[in-house]
């Protein structure tokens, strides 16, 4: 069978993982996310960004945490901005909208958006009421293309957010990866201090499954229960999500897991620059986007499964290729090989 | 004060609507069109339509139209295609969205969209379920920008959308004005044959209020008055609505208040042309666009109103000036002499 | 032709607002609410109420209004309490919960409520958050039966609300023929004061369309006119409800209509008495449910329409009886000429 | 620590599922719920049932299966019916409303609804379209007070369903105790015969997280998939909910384990009843409802955690006692002790 480097999310949980679930599986705990796991997975990640005021929910995946978290935060009349290539903007089937809420999509190059970006769409929006008010932007970290914000990058949005009076909110289904990243330069507690809310992926970096969303605005923490039970995210058994997020949280197994997932990655694309490949877009988290013609395509897809992102012209492609914590030695070297061997 | 062109609905009816609702005020009908004038209002759109079989529902405004005919036809993981100049997608502060239905933007020059335009979209959006399925598709005539669809535009639009099974929908908010634009082949005949749904605008030609619905897919017909009453669109002296329309329409006074309108517009932009101007689309309905320096603007604006509609550089910009049945002679001569004079 | 009494919009206008359409008709005015009709109707109420802080918004009907409230103050997890035979609850195809609210039914015998009803309502919801949110509290007045709030009863509600974080507010669709009931001791300004948010109805009470919002808790007024357009509600000729409203307001024709269709309602009402009718429950408004025999109901059907409202048993049932500001001495002398030949 | 009787989710899974997970944790599957035991678990639920058209979508929890099918099965303007103690009617914080649709809630007095209840409901509905349309009844087996539905019932039940154009879909949160109950006549075909959609509840019964849904209605099955998607719901590791429902159906584990949950709460009822004790209903499943004085129900709390459920005057209370395939002949005779000694 092929190995897969389709996405982070084709095999189970890290053993650790899967341990804490059998260790504690016979004791009685609270149902609906009050169990003595979730209430230290919470305690765990306000101490990690020195944050205690933050509120941490746990749910079971990005989807879910994106269509909760906008719906709870934004009044019927107001929008929300997204990267055109973000994940809310074109792969989540209509999700926000369906909860009420136009999402406007910025095309970009690079899976990011920046305030100026953000300006010009407000600018087109200032026939008010008969066009509709911006209230969020949504960014992810890394983004969907790969890429991740910089310190100042993040700084100088938030800062227009709180001067335009929206709020920002950052979908961290591979946050590990981002803050793992070789050039990245935010931390954690950045994310405490310059976000309203945020969440740290635990499906693709070690849970079974779970997104510890985390709300740093105090005036939108109030009542937010209601809005998991109302969108059937309050999992009777909450235990599942508390004990993974313990586990991953309380020695950085969960930034381990996301660093060793990164550098596969960059094996593979050290592999492929020794070659002379180009790429879509300049990567340093698990996800990068070689540009390859047909026929070399073709060679690794013996062996290798993986997507073909984005026809470039008759002859070459940008394809994708994810790592994960997963990942074995023997794999990247089996597969670098095969790069070596490419024409 | 200064005469406004900044719209077409500044005044109230055409006097011989008024006098209609006058004339019968006292008899007692049916609530909630039920009565006799909206029943003789669908008959007689059925007959110039040729298509007995398509059902006419009439509300209050072309918003309240559009979110009711989109919420009504699609199911809750379907959307709908738009031009991004399009009034759903920029105009209606989140309508259909609210009503939980994604709003696809095409960008466009000139207000419309075209088969090709919409096939790109769909291939964009084959990773299913995780991206949405595209169900309708929604146009205007007269477009937003004043252009008109060609019977061949229409017809290829409908073919194409009938091979996609997509369900096209026109809003007619000014259908009036379109059918009797001087470049203009397509009947109302035609929106019979060539749509699944289309409304006839009467607010912006010579009613108080209304829009007439019509739904030429049976399939689409059934229960739509539920929809109507949970929309809260279902007038319950829904006479008002079946008086202005049985008299709009029974000896063509709807097109020749069109018509007029068109020719008022005409006047303008011929006198345009004669000192030079260019516009920024061409148009034959009552919506023109020149484009003026800024002195000339300032000029013209002294007497009367417009929009400034889209700066162009430092210097020039397009205006948007619309005329309306209710737009004398007067006022025309009075405003090409202005325009004459311009430097 | 039979004469209608099932209802109280089977005509048009009064004719003296039907003269201040056409009095205005060419008049170029602002559009969307901005006119100087509707400026000058929020005046005109604010002054009889004494609450310049009140802020009006003129839609064209009940379920409109109602859908358009409810979902603007309201946020996801909250529900909303009315009587079981509110408007709301039992009439409007699901408008509230369309917009995703929940409506709590509460059984009562006189279409009103009270504060032990609703705190057993409240009682029975403690389990957070799995249960919803109670948040505002729906009263008709007149109610669906026709019956009115006392002014105790009234301040004992808002005072329950204020106390228990609800808002209070008012269905007026026939808040003219509450206030002008022989029994009723509240003023329009106690809605200024005792409510957090209420409507004037103009459909059933003189005008062809509208119903005049109004909202006297400022924390709710803010950005109230999204809202309108986003449901469809915000014509483009919001002259037609403004010159309505101002009509209507102006020398308080308003309510010199609702007293008059009183007044024939009690006329009839005397009548049934007279022959020693009962009454499914006691009303001084417009609407009364004297209960008959089938025999009794066959004679006076033959000339007059009505609703048999509620079975009683096999021989009895309540029939509604409906006046309006158009119903003529003529007929209800014609009409209590056979209730007096009821065998 | 006191050992809870409030719920069959306050342990984690049974250890063959762990097993099951630890077992397959490292082979690469595809995501979203196309992995081969996904693939597997649908097979054998066909199989079992007899029904190879039916369809199996695997879900988190409860709410989420509820809110999904209902959403997914209903148009704009059709609403459910379900009994007043139903989950979606009163536990899950408005979670079918928010998305568009009405409840309406029968009272009751054994957690059953019939159909004579339902037509009675759907008799006051003849106002159209002013009053919503019934489109489907919701009913759990077993209930929400621990009884269950004969085979005569649902075939009753659904026969009527038929013949009024509704849907009949049962919450089967806990489906297993009633298959299992010793007064159960029903059989898992039955419910692929006689019902368009239910599902099988996993968390309370031996797994972590996971309700399988079953649609037997092949009009209702087709692009199920997008709403899954949109709500949030299509679990990137899909395996989690497939390895588990793989487990607990291949021999049966499923129903053993609900058997013997239901054993366990018999013994407790058997001791309640040698005391001379009554029950709020009578109930063959994991849930039994005595009723006891406050002393009583002081003396049991000492050791044991459990709901009060229905205050029935000054001095009764009902209870609510549930057990769970987790709960060991040890605490069963330990409890029923105190029982025994029991004033």
């Amino acid at each position: 069978m092929k190995y897969s480097f389709k996405n982070d999310y084709a095999e189970g949980a890290h053993p650790s993982v899967l341990e804490a679930l059998v260790r504690s599986n016979l004791t009685q705990q609270n149902g609906y996310g009050l169990d003595e796991f979730s209430v230290n997975a919470e305690r765990i990640i306000q101490q990690k960004m020195k944050n205690p005021k933050a509120k941490v929910f746990l749910v079971s995946g990005g989807t879910q945490a994106n269509l909760i978290v906008i719906s709870a935060f934004l009044r019927p009349h107001e929008s929300v901005v997204s990267a055109a290539t973000g994940h809310i903007f074109t792969n989540e089937s209509g999700a926000i909208e369906a909860t009420g809420h136009k999402v406007h999509g910025i095309e970009n190059t690079d899976g990011k958006i920046r305030p100026a970006d953000i300006q010009k769409l407000i600018d087109v929006h200032q026939n008010k009421p008969h066009q509709i008010k911006q209230k969020m932007v949504y960014i992810s970290n890394s983004t969907e293309l790969g890429t991740i914000y910089s310190k100042k990058e993040l700084i100088d949005l938030y800062q227009f957010c709180q001067s335009r009076n929206l709020y920002l909110f950052v979908d961290g289904a591979r946050l590990g990866h981002a803050l793992t990243a070789e050039s990245n330069d935010l931390t954690l507690e950045d994310f405490g201090k310059y976000t309203d809310a945020f969440y740290l992926g635990g499906t693709k970096n070690g849970a079974l499954i779970g997104e510890a969303i985390v709300i740093n605005n105090e005036n939108l923490q109030e009542e937010f229960g209601f809005h998991l039970k109302q969108k059937g995210a309050m999992l009777a058994k909450g235990r599942l999500l508390g004990i993974q997020f313990e586990e991953l949280m309380k020695d950085d197994l969960y930034f381990d897991l996301a660093k060793q997932a990164n550098e596969q990655a960059m094996k593979i694309k050290e592999a492929f620059k020794q070659i002379g490949c180009d790429f879509l877009c300049e990567t340093f988290t698990n996800q990068i986007f070689p540009i390859l013609n047909q026929n070399q395509i073709n060679q690794l897809s013996t062996n290798f499964d993986f997507y073909v992102w984005k026809k470039l012209d008759e002859e070459k492609a940008a394809v994708r290729l994810i790592t994960s914590w997963a990942t074995t030695n023997e794999i990247i070297e089996k597969f670098i090989n095969e790069i070596k061997n490419l024409k």
